[in-house]
């Protein structure tokens, strides 16, 4: 079970979301007989079993709340965090990008807070399976956290290991890597991917770029492509609609690729790179 | 099962993607027996079955072409199309800003060409359904054989009809809207939703965006949310790295908005729009 | 006598810009005698007077500081202000999409705090002409303060009127309209400009957009753009080059004219609108 | 006398713009006696001469056609090129970064198109100057062409001269540098500006940035700043407002810095960069 019931209203055991004024938000699971403290007062969880989602209450001192299932980027936002997580505008691009869905098998090295290692485990449902590497076990140990509390342990190993070593898995379906060095394991994610799999990974700076690009196309990778992604914000106010005043202007460059085979890649034009994606 | 099989190889009856020089690329099901016709040669498909992916073949006159499992972008590209089709930049931010997941029931009106069709059912998995309205029988026709050859019929339910006289469904999870006046469905959309559901639409210009908020503010939607997504790619040249020359300047603005009920939403700045999802 | 003399070294009556570390920096003129006290130390404009431009020296109690002749951009985030400045990269494109320079005759409306006053005071040197109109006397007062401080005074006059009642001039080179309802006053703007002339404007919201674009029709003006200027800065570091985290997304919309004359202006899409500059 | 006079009417010898259906437009200097072949008919300089700017004609054939002034933008459009001219969007941002007005000595290497040339000679006015070097003979007679044509040559010195071997100036207000390898010239640009001077450099590339980055540091240039431009047209119809479908992605990263001088700039994160312009 994941966290977004198809139910009408709030149940024991549901995954909720209650915001009230200034967006303070909370999310947490709904157990009978537990209270929430808040600065805006106190939140009984028996208070919101079996109320309808979208519905308002208040707390103890009459602060307004709503009560929501959280959505998918409620919770990527809300993830308790040892790392720069990843955003929603580039998760759900890498998810597209690379057929993340149902049944498929996905690699991810390294694993840092789990923002993806979630989306990926929800993207592959019960028939898929995610394993995620990564070096620290302190990470490891909020990831592991964050998946048990969004019901989604089941579809994750987690594994304490540095991947120049290698990888346990050979044959799989999709790649991602989010390290330091992403150009020093270009050869271990080669022998872990199926032939033609996805590979997917972000990189900070342009330099990093430059360096992974040089290696992808060693370890014959192909169809190559680098974008970046940019999301802006509007004022949702109908009668001075106009762009917020501040956005993000940078998480980082994505990297796309797949994993060729045989005597070495045709270096052509029409080959090394596939037509933008939104021509 | 949908496209992508698991297989280190290509097999009778996968859906496969072959990519020539100049970015000539061609989807279609192997079918022992049968030949595919392109400019740079015949192509048997009897050749490719067992081939490994990721390999690179010939046509009968040495044309030298990649054997590659498509990906849903890739499949988002050709589908044959009697309407604009949704880009991936959009329809990945919006499967994870709704949380389009393995189990959903997801309504989408209009179908179009059913790209975002495609990519709603890909993503709901086999215990998921969607259900998508148009008025036009020849859109629906094309989606359907869409959906048919992608192995995801099953999981669509495509219905001829008017939303406009109301939907057969609700309590849906998720409802996605792509139509001409959207502003002008809202309240039969509030209808076919559960309480506290996701809506997305796409508009194409400010003007519509501005009816459309006044609408939902009406119907009671809360945590309205309006964004665009820019999407830039880069030369994969690492000595020579900068972005492309031209770009796709606009495809359309996002808007995000949930179902609320109760005696009227509270008319706050931190109940009206989260905050930024990128804060 | 304008703030930047050819000069290499500081000289009393010159304008100076001082540096300290963290970005911290003061814009005056340099009188014999006097001193500048900041929360790194006493500066004596005697130690200045004499001294080489980009060259570092200390306060008196030996905090770094470099000496520097302000740049325009330095001078225009430095203004004292009363409303919103124009930022950099909306006047320079105003500028040079204007033709605004030497021996220019230039109407603005409103004055505000005199960021672009000062631009185009600048810009038109000597023998050019700015007239700037505004309704409120203490925007004006502080306007002409900061003329004054430049050396631009001579080039400027500066009027207390509401525009809505007609303009003094006409036969204007160029009009920038900067107001809260720049579409009430259309007409008033076409008397003023000579046939041909340019518009130029600066607007925040798409509503307001659209208000306007339906005067500039009803008043014969042609070749209408619409455009936004995004600025994105990046990191330094040549090893960890990349944009930096944040940037401003939405100034305002720039909108361009020209002032046609006769029967009424073609409706023809070649007419109604110039190429995208950048083709 | 530039290309601008402020006259309402056309008169011989004024530069003129006229456009027709589609765009279609020309930039020529008004002779009497002489006529302009069009593919839309032709047109009689003496129908112009007298005639109010911002009316209409037709040509021989009936064709409409607007007369205008052209403006810089038009102009800079317009130029006969041998290479690749800069884009308003970035010539707007250097004058106005750099300060460059009426008065101010000005270094260019190379000459090129002589776009920016244009500018950097229409913005000094008659009081500045505006030395330019390039070593292709080739480029630099096409831009005395454009220089000439425009009355603009006698504010700007055509050298032919490879700047590697050092320049003939020294003292320079500003420096402005578009070559291949800008990062190779930069001790050589350092000696031509006075301290202080403001240093600006387009380059293509990002692997090109951070060279050059690394170059302005050892050659004692500090306030480094590299940003870029996106410049975003709209449709300006009022009923349907919303951006173009397709834009320009890249033209170059912008980079600044000033000449300092003394032991070595200090390393302070506060001194090294100025803050964003835009804060």
């Amino acid at each position: 079970m994941t966290w977004q019931s198809s139910n009408l209203t709030a149940e024991a055991g549901d995954l909720v979301l209650i915001v009230g004024l200034r967006h303070k938000h909370f999310i947490f699971r709904l157990v009978p007989g537990q209270v929430l403290h808040t600065h805006r007062g106190v939140v009984a969880h028996d208070d919101l079993i079996g109320k309808s989602w979208g519905s308002q209450f208040t707390s103890h001192n009459g602060s307004p709340f709503y009560l929501l299932q959280p959505g998918m980027s409620d919770i990527l936002r809300s993830l308790p965090r040892s790392t720069q997580i990843l955003y929603p505008k580039d998760i759900g691009f890498f998810l597209v990008y690379m057929g993340v869905g149902p049944g498929k098998r996905v690699i991810e090295a390294g694993t840092g807070s789990g923002s993806m290692t979630v989306a990926l485990a929800y993207a592959v449902g019960e028939s898929g399976k995610v394993v995620s590497y990564d070096i620290n076990p302190q990470f490891q140990a909020i990831a592991a956290k964050n998946l048990e509390r969004l019901g989604l342990a089941g579809r994750v190993d987690l594994k304490i290991k540095d991947i120049g070593e290698g990888l346990d898995e050979s044959g799989a379906d999709i790649f991602f890597l989010d390290v330091q060095h992403p150009y020093s394991y270009i050869s271990q994610v080669r022998a872990a991917l199926k032939p033609g799999g996805f590979f997917g990974c972000i990189v900070p700076t342009s330099n990093k770029v430059t360096i992974l690009l040089e290696a992808l196309k060693r370890e014959n990778f192909g169809f190559i492509e680098v974008c970046e992604i940019m999301l802006r914000f509007f004022k949702s106010d109908p009668e001075h609609f106009r762009p917020t005043d501040r956005m993000v202007a940078h998480t980082g460059y994505l990297v796309f690729a797949r994993a060729m085979i045989g005597e070495g890649f045709i270096q052509d034009e029409g080959l090394e790179s596939m037509p933008d994606m939104d021509e």
